[in-house]
């Protein structure tokens, strides 16, 4: 390998959890430096008032956000914004010669069509959107090593491609059967004053949101449809659990050959995955847990099959804030970069 | 109202959580006096050296079983013991003119093949477990307040047929699709040194455990069994999450007549349950909460309905150790006694 | 005993946490009925649309604050406000002849010169502050039974007292080595959504705050200057600890006589404490859990002598929203309507 | 600098918590190479039937104890076991030319009368104990250097002595007003099925535990007696908290000099710690969250003087499994391989 050279990286939105994680991540990667950090509320306030424990090693102050200046000083820009607001950054960074990685939900539809009825947000970029390149790697290597603009999946989207993928490209399963119910950690929500977040409200308790109308339903749905070669639409309910990080998602879908046994998927998974550093299929009878994975880039799966029913159960575990979200944004950014996907990325939980 | 007469209650296994379930109960409870605790490896010590902080409101020893000593101090015997090990007493307890209330798997069949085939322990009891009654009130309360023996439901089948019977008995749903996501608050796993349940493992974490095996599925299907008048299997998989005590069964099931609504859904399950003042239905848009459940012996019910699949998707919420334990087994003995259903049970959870 | 009659309650704050333990206790006791629930926030809205799980045993709307209203509907008024908003509605109510119990810090203080130090609000009834009973009967039993304000203990304070009371009180320790180090889970926070309490940053974590200047120092300092019968100033340091509800404080100090072993102190405080229901002395070696006091309105209290230092340490569990605030609130209550002090307050936790 | 080569590193008791942090430190460590991990209870078994996460990444099997397998194995071992069994193992490996750093008590008091006393072991091995180096290295940094046995200290005299050094070095404080107060995960008790560290049991609760007796306290007080130049005794209480991981020791003492302030001992706890780069001492009113430290192998100190007191209150935070117990001794390893004391240990907790 010949050396390489770091690049500059901005982040944009770096108050909230997302920030925070691609802070951790790229201040640990060999080959990137970061260069700004921007966000709206906090500017001009130490990134270390923010997160004190990171005042060791970082000594940046927050910025107002201004596309010429992250255009002057970083090549690669992370954008981690509530929706909505992407779309006012891409463009423009993309013009100045930046490559964008938006981790907001703004570029993950192809046609806004589904985007306008979900998130019901007023918006021209059409085009823009239509070259976004939906960041799951595990999916689409070739075309985000050659992206400009990336749309990064939403952490329910992953867990459950992640676990449909292999089901559905090689039409196992019955597509109007696929119910994903999914668990995530409270992290999820994001780190604002939500009374529904308190610790006093959700620890020691468990609830489903979002029932039947979930945003990232959409999203799931258009990638599954890719995969089927058909329309497809899924059930999906996600739960608050009382933890900060990780989520599982079970996934049942009722197989078209019943003769299928868990070992037969097993090898399936494995050969469709081989190619796939962070997917780890777990062996016949373990099923993962959220720890395993919780501070790492890796998803891992476990299969069962019920001879009884006739359906296959996967369980997926990401840590939502990293193959869910920051990490994998990472691994997007190694692809474009092209570097070894696993580059600079934690692959190693602590337990316990 | 006459005066009525306190009973005299014995508790079996007394050291486990349902057993300390039923101490407070059976302590608050107006009309019933615990006259014995029993219990093999705690036997002669008081019982305030395994909880402590009862030791202001009870002075008993836990006793070694003997059906002699039980009988001549108590009218009802609740027992609380690993299954397997009340099929050894009821016959002679009963014998003895006690009535009896198993809170483990060993009365809960009516035909024992299919405890034999998931349990898998040899028993020759058959007439005897024929003749017990399923105490899941709501469904069975003319029998319970008839029989001398009642095999109490697990904690899972509580949640999961409370959301199930509405939608069974009345041919709402297509019993083939019924799945039951299950997730519960680590106590249900019983008061025991195991790893996997020990703070440092299960905080913070979450897993799916038995899936597509766990021997509360043939409990589950026996009853829907009966509802739907055919025979029932259901995809069952629980859940370990990283709490003490609760329990949400959600419960997917695609509807028969897809121009239902979740308010017609929502007013069919209120008729149901109109004479059940343990179950509560929720208002369309709002989902339970297991806290809100907990300490009490309630089930509380939400209901949605997602147009774009045909589904009906359940949230059950309960307290795994009480409405799915012994609250539920006091509610059974509160109709063995003639009193009023609701006699002695709170009704009022704290929050957070 | 003679019939008693149910009086009128209003509870105004009913939305915080505070307000909703109230609104548990108060429906559950026998002798009150809430007429009267008030809010600013949330006036207008149905009661069960700040705590759904509640809808099925109140139907009450939450009103604008309202003087005449209040006075008019209720005998006794709880004011469970944030600092600083009681001293503008006690007064008033008292002079429409309502008894007044006050859970802020406002009625705390006898000199409010203190009150003005630590809080810094301007105010200019010094002579009512001086009237008002400060409410922890275990110390002032007589003087709550009289009064008609009562302005009731913080949570730390609460705690901390009931363990250093019989020391203080008796001269068993030097003042000045007085060391408080409580413990308090997050819902002591109020229902407000501040980061610092959201479970993904509170949870699996531990940090002290307020080191040196919690507001709660002069409170505790205040009483502790009576029972010895001259200045004392402790140390407190609170801590938030990850769980929803509990405080553990640990308080050390030096005992006067060596001599002394923990079965003295333990008796001492026996006696000390042998007209108070609410406060239990452990065995020797036995160590509260705050779990034992949660959802009652129990101080659990467990003594240990080192006779390496010649230091006392005793440990008081309390949960901070009981007999921390409303339970100890409603105990005051029932002095101050001549019923017993444990009228309709739960005294059995559930455990786990 | 020059090449350097790798290490072979064996790990006795691989099967717990110490155990498995080693696994992964060492794992990720660039200059070492696990060849050996031995276990009891677990021989024979592959180590990832212990801890699934961890096949992707190693490939070994749980070997039976046996010295000379060992010894031609490895040229470091590290000694994960219950008190009391490295002493059968030290001195032989170290024969064969091993040096060993051992996790637990045995090696960490110079003088065994202590020990005997504490811990109630025979053992006649006086001359290697007094060899051997209490492998604190902020202490002890050059005697480690050159140790061929190392007693790596415990979780909580790590934190408390971390917070005490300056203190007592300088001779700042009176060191018979020192009180501990402790707090710690749950991990604390071991991979190891007691009841008290079952979930369901632990958490959403609190308590104090071995109050007066830890076997912790002769440990501190043997450093804080050399640091002090005289007898030290110091009153310590840990608390069970939870949480799976973490400590925040919460340090108290009266100052020699009130007139100090809390900017002065920042200054001098900087300047005490600069060459200790896992040593973070925090600005001004900066307390430790012990989530900072989570995953890490650093410890956050926050100071505070209390002027009304005369008191210095120092908080200190740990990871109890990192550097408390298997980051330091991977810690110590570095200082004894010549290599830098930051080599391959983490340093960026991730967060939430």
């Amino acid at each position: 390998m010949t050396q390489m050279e770091a690049i500059s990286v901005a982040i944009v939105g770096a108050s909230g959890y997302g920030g925070v994680q691609l802070v951790r991540l790229l201040l640990e990667h060999p080959l990137t430096t970061i260069t700004y950090l921007g966000g709206e509320g906090s500017a001009g306030r130490p990134y270390s008032d923010l997160y004190p424990h990171l005042q060791h090693c970082l000594d940046l102050t927050v910025e107002a956000v201004d596309v010429d200046v992250i255009a002057s000083k970083a090549q690669v820009v992370f954008l981690s914004l509530p929706n909505g607001l992407a779309l006012e950054l891409a463009q423009p960074l993309l013009a100045k010669g930046c490559k964008v990685l938006d981790l907001s939900a703004d570029y993950r539809f192809r046609d806004l069509a589904t985007y306008r009825q979900w998130y019901g947000t007023e918006r021209q970029d059409d085009q823009l959107a239509a070259q976004a390149v939906y960041g799951l790697p595990e999916l689409y290597r070739d075309k985000i090593a050659l992206a400009q603009l990336v749309g990064c999946p939403g952490c329910y989207p992953t867990a459950s491609l992640l676990a449909l993928s292999p089901l559905l490209k090689q039409g196992l399963v019955l597509p109007e059967t696929v119910i994903i119910d999914a668990k995530s950690g409270t992290s999820g929500g994001g780190r604002q004053g939500k009374i529904n977040l308190l610790l006093a409200e959700a620890d020691a308790s468990l609830a489903a949101y979002g029932v039947a109308r979930h945003r990232h339903t959409p999203e799931i749905e258009q990638i599954c449809s890719d995969l089927a070669g058909q329309t497809v639409k899924v059930q999906f309910t996600p739960h608050l659990i009382p933890m900060p990080r990780g989520i599982l998602a079970t996934v049942y879908a009722t197989l078209r050959d019943p003769g299928l046994v868990r070992e037969d998927l097993i090898t399936i998974f494995q050969a469709f995955y081989r190619h796939s550093p962070w997917v780890k299929i777990l062996p016949p009878g373990i099923y993962p847990q959220t720890k395993w994975a919780c501070g790492t880039n890796l998803c891992y799966i476990g299969i069962e099959v019920d001879e009884r029913t006739g359906r296959v159960i996967i369980m997926s575990a990401i840590d939502n804030l990293m193959k869910g979200q920051a990490g994998q944004a990472v691994q997007c950014l190694n692809l474009m970069s092209g570097w070894s996907e696993t580059l600079g990325l934690p692959q190693l939980a602590f337990y316990p």
